[in-house]
Formats: C-alpha cells, structure tokens, sequence
C-alpha cells in the first residue's frame, strides 16, 4: 500500500519518463524532482513487479544499483502502481465559460480521461453547446453519472452554487471532484476533491520565477 | 538562497497555515505535506529573521524545537523569503471561453495578484466582453505590458496559436506565463513557464482516489 506522498512521488517520476526513450538515473530524477534520490530509489523498489519482465527480475529496479530506470519498463508498472492502467470518464458540471471551454478538447491532451458528458442547469446552454460528449440538463446528473459509469467531475459552476452542485454531484455517486470554482466545497470523505485556484496557480509560478 | 525544492515545501507550509491561528509542530507540518519534519525545521530555520520580532529572536524557529510554529509569526516569513511580499500583477492572452471566464473573478479569489489587462487578437471580443479590467487589441501587449509593468500571463489561446502567443509575451516583458493551452511552448530561460494541464489535473486527482 503506497502513502499519498510515494504516490505523488511516483506520478511526478512517470511524468517525466512519459514519451522518453533513455534511461534516467535516480540522481538525474534527484535533480529534476527534489526529492532524495534514496528516496525515489526506495519508492520504485516497492513497486510490484511484473512476472514476465527480465528487466525487473534481474534487480534492476532495486534499490541502491547506479544503472538508470527504463521508461519502457518503468513507466507501464508506475501506471498499474497508481491505478492509471485503465481509463476513466469524467464529466463536465457547469457549462459557463469556464466549463464550456473543457467541451472540446483534443483527446490528446486528455489522455487516458474520457470526457463523457457535460451537465448544466439553464437547459438552452445544453442544447446550442457544441460539443464531443453528449449534454443534459442538471436533474439528470444522477441518472446519467450512474449509467455512464463517470467517475469524475470537473466542478466549473459559480462560487455561490459551487456547494450545491458538488453535494449533487456527491449524491450521483462520483468519486473525485476537480473543482475549479473559486471555493471552497465540502463533501462526504469517500470523495475526493483537488482544487484548481488561479491563486495558488500563480502563486506556484511566482515562487518559480527568479 | 533557496532552491527550488525548499521553495515548493514553504509553499506548502504557507497554505497551510494562512487563515489559521494555532501554532503547527513540524510533525503536524510532516503528516501534512509528507516531507520528513526534519527538512521542514531546516527550511524554516533557514528563513530571514526579523530583527523586531522576539518569537524569532529566542530561537523559536531554530532546527530540533518540538514548540509549534504560530502563523501569525511564519506566515510574514515565508512570504518575505519567497517574494511574495508584493502584489503582482497579471493579464490574461486570449479572452475566448477559458480566458473570458477569468476577467471577472472575486478579488479574493485572485489573493495577491492583480488582474491589469486581457488581450485578444479579435477585437470584437475586446469591445464586446465585460471585463474588470481594461481589455486591449493583441497588437497593444508590448506597449501595455511594459506600461503597467504586467509581470505574469495567463496564456488562454487556443493550442494552435499558443507558441506565437507566447512568443509575443516574451517579447513584451513578460517575467512568467501560466500556461493553460494544451501545448508544450518553448520561450527564453529567464521566462518562467507553468503549465496547468487538464490531464495533469486528472492524474493528480485520480491517485488521490481510493
């Protein structure tokens, strides 16, 4: 059972060996992650390994060998690791501005996300939107979460409705909430939430700037 | 001088303690973040002390102290060693569905940072759209940039034209570039680039998923 900080970790790792073909030494991911490197060492030991990988059955991946991690290798049992060997569908709650925006994305820069549907309460925005996944109006969240199997929300509503919808959202049986309203939601602890606040983003970049 | 790591983790410690009143030990702070409490007692300790402030002064910030750390006193420090101890002020490059949907945040929500101008290449847009603050044609960014001596952009164009966008930005001035676009741009070393990536997002939010 990984910790929540071997996990984030272990997703800061495989987003830098993702689309890479060379091999990466714990000290060169020390460099770029911060993190010790008889740190990440130990996080990649505990990884399980695959039967029919001579790469990982050779000890490669044990702790304390210099030789350099395979994104080839590593990458696929990082995945299976954090659970991000299958692909999940999120949906879309609120259809402003904000919200809207996330309609039609490239599936390329959603990855192994499926968006799935997108939901608002003013039922003339679900029927002019454009978009790739199908739209209905807020009273049908529960119905449709549950059908489609979604397992994810982006929560775009306004600050003021931002409680409500989550606490709808809660009630449909999703699991994580990314909320991208401006505050901040309480829900039942079997569902996660991570908030995306322009603050902390520009916070994160300032610190960054020299 | 701090690097960069030491930075990410008072980050962390500061929003952590903003808002609250109640002094935090280092393992609280270690529970929290997940960084081991020995790092965070060498990074606070590391913090400029203020020559008025007697908490400092008797060495309640000093390495190997199991007292708590008060916000009231942390929380300035941190600010101070991480730049943060001024207003900032940012634009937003693109005022389509996402870049529109950031002109008319709460004030609060922004925290510290100041939203001085957004620009489009359509002028339509710019003429049309309520806005905070004064909205500019795209061929104005380098007069007012430097004029309102704007230091950080929230890139909101669409994934095609995100590059030149950039690219425009830096040749204005611009210090930092949050980047919501879903494109890898390339721009000079001394401009700082953060990526906010859906994707990235989901991932984050999906290993925190039980």
């Amino acid at each position: 059972m990984l910790g929540a900080p071997a996990k984030e970790r272990l997703l800061q790792i495989l987003r830098i060996l993702e689309g890479e073909e060379r091999e990466f030494t714990s000290a060169e991911l020390e460099t770029l992650t911060g993190w010790p490197s008889h740190t990440i060492r130990k996080d990649i030991s505990f990884l399980p390994k695959t039967e029919d990988d001579e790469t990982v059955d050779t000890g490669r991946f044990s702790a304390g060998t210099s030789s350099g991690y395979a994104p080839r290798t590593l990458v696929p049992l990082i995945r299976e690791a954090l659970c991000l060997d299958r692909r999940r569908k999120f949906c879309v709650a609120g259809l402003g501005r904000l919200g809207s925006a996330y309609l039609n994305l490239d599936s390329a820069a959603l990855g192994e996300f499926i968006l799935a549907a997108g939901f608002d309460t003013n039922v003339n925005r679900v029927e002019i939107l454009k978009s790739q996944a199908p739209l209905y109006p807020a009273h049908k969240m529960g119905e449709v979460i549950r059908r489609l199997d979604i397992e994810m929300a982006l929560l775009c509503v306004p600050a003021e409705t931002a409680q409500g919808a989550a606490e709808k959202l809660a009630a449909a049986g999703i699991r994580g909430i990314l909320n991208f309203a401006p505050a901040i939601i309480t829900v039942p602890p079997e569902i996660t939430v991570r908030n995306v606040y322009v603050r902390d983003e520009l916070l994160a970049l300032s610190i960054k700037m020299t």
